[in-house]
């Protein structure tokens, strides 16, 4: 708390020194932890300079997802307003998991600088290195268990509305989970939900963003499908920004969703949908199946036509892509 | 053509009186000729000022779909190279076909002020009283007779792109052939083929616009769901752009959809697509299906997930949109 004080009042007297007075004093602290306070700051990468006459000034803020840089200007209700931030985990999920077990209010994150073992959907391995967006968001919304899994559609719509509106690229949504930009991945959505019976106790949905991420590291196979903010945009991204308004247009979003307004939000889905158009294969448990993706239902389900005319609905799978095929 | 040449000859030297001289020189026509071509142009609309020793000038041009207007700086290729153009005429279509009969070229555009006996789908009644677009366009694609109807597609894309960019409105299509603002018909197309055995010979698609329509003036039940451009903006609407535009943008998506590049059309036309994310009725002949639209295909059929879940495809009928049945 006293360093959320401390970074506001730099923040209200923008490039000027704040003296030591007025800063002990609005954090409500002593003269001696006001510097261990600026030292942890500067531990977490603040560049702070200091003047014996003058006091303290911020001279640069780190690009790092930390907590009261999210929180300082946030304007969600409850999305982002409880923030646990590691700089390592095994999963944001897994935690969100066990937070959300011991009564982790909804709209509480997750957010971890990298993750060890990072999950995908299907069991798959998703990497995690520093740079990326690896968050997770409790919900306790009140809906039928069978409608959990569009909440991976509200947030791929929110997911690319950010990006479409913060950095002005080709973005669009592969089905089901995937953002694009043009054809490479650069964010993936995992949902869990935990039902006790046929009751709904909370989901979890896990947000992968490869913003500040050098994908010439991956591994040669992941690389050529994949892409990164820095790699589009050849320069830094800052992240606070992106993950507030993700927050932002998250929580309407979600707002719309649980008060039962579907239809528009199904609809920004499919108007962001580089699927609905395309010729796909869709990889499922022992099949393949392959047509033209021509629509999704209002479940989320997508809708293909086959080589012969007829229509077929496909609730899951791995979808891969084939362009001039129609 | 001595019309056309006069009317250049102001518009180059805007708001000032031009010479007698220059403007029989420039048309090459007599004293006596010009004196007619003035009359002429002031009997269709144009209000001209003559001064004994200036010349003449052109003070207010007509907000006609006059030939000359519309080409004065069209910068299409073969979209309405020649106009046809009538005060009033029984169908746009009827004579379009006539046309085409006698060997009119692609691109040819036929265009009425009003029609004693427009046509719309199915047999009805369209009503086009003066102050609308009504115009048809012969096209000679080479294309298999199945792909004619898409073109009605194709219309409504370029339709709907540009009152869209001219008008700043809430436009969308609704299956298969309407232009709608919020709710309320704009426009309607009407395709009509002609084979002969399995030859497409031509197409000819009509286009009506209630552009400067009186729609109180209609019958209450048409009034009921009907709109114009004048109604929805409050003001009249100068057509020549309009008309000029609608031109340009069909020519770009005509030669796309001929060149096979049916991918980009067809998803353009799901992202105005009103018709897909609504519960919708659909009156065939005989029948009536219910469901929810959730795509359409290559084909341009619509297809419907009934309350049963199964899918099913829908060729053709006159299409009603429910709201708030999700």
């Amino acid at each position: 708390m006293p360093q959320k004080q401390i970074l506001k009042k730099f923040r209200t007297q923008k490039d000027e020194y704040v003296s030591r007075d007025q800063l002990t004093s609005d954090a409500g602290i002593s003269d001696t932890q006001l510097k261990d306070e600026i030292l942890s700051l500067k531990k977490e990468g603040y560049i702070i300079d200091s003047s014996p006459e003058l006091g303290y000034r911020l001279i640069k803020t780190p690009n790092r997802l930390l907590p009261y840089e999210i929180q300082l200007d946030l304007t969600t209700n409850f999305i982002g307003q409880e923030i646990h931030h590691y700089s390592e985990v095994d999963s944001t999920n897994e935690v969100a998991k066990e937070l959300a077990e011991k009564g982790a209010p909804e709209g509480t994150i997750i957010i971890a600088e990298s993750q060890r073992s990072g999950k995908g959907r299907r069991g798959k391995k998703w990497l995690s290195p520093s740079g990326g967006v690896w968050m997770t968001i409790i919900l306790r919304p009140d809906i039928p268990l069978s409608q959990a899994p569009l909440l991976t559609l509200v947030t791929g719509v929110a997911v690319a509305e950010t990006l479409a509106q913060d950095c002005n690229l080709d973005v669009g949504i592969k089905w089901p989970n995937d953002i694009l930009i043009g054809e490479k991945k650069v964010c993936g959505i995992l949902t869990e939900a935990s039902a006790r019976g046929k009751e709904l106790e909370y989901v979890v949905v896990g947000v992968g963003i490869d913003l500040n991420v050098d994908v010439e590291a991956f591994p040669p196979k992941l690389r050529e499908g994949a892409t990164s903010l820095k790699r589009e945009l050849d320069k830094e991204i800052p992240g606070v920004k992106l993950v507030q308004d993700f927050m932002v247009n998250f929580e309407n979003l979600y707002n719309e969703f649980t008060q039962g307004q579907l239809t528009e939000i199904l609809n920004q889905w499919r108007r962001l949908s580089k699927t609905i158009g395309s010729y796909v294969e869709v990889h499922q448990k022992g099949r393949t199946v392959r047509g033209e993706a021509v629509g999704i239902s209002k479940e989320g389900i997508l809708i293909l036509e086959m080589d012969d005319g007829s229509l077929q609905k496909v609730i899951s799978g791995e979808c891969i892509h084939y362009k001039g095929k129609l």
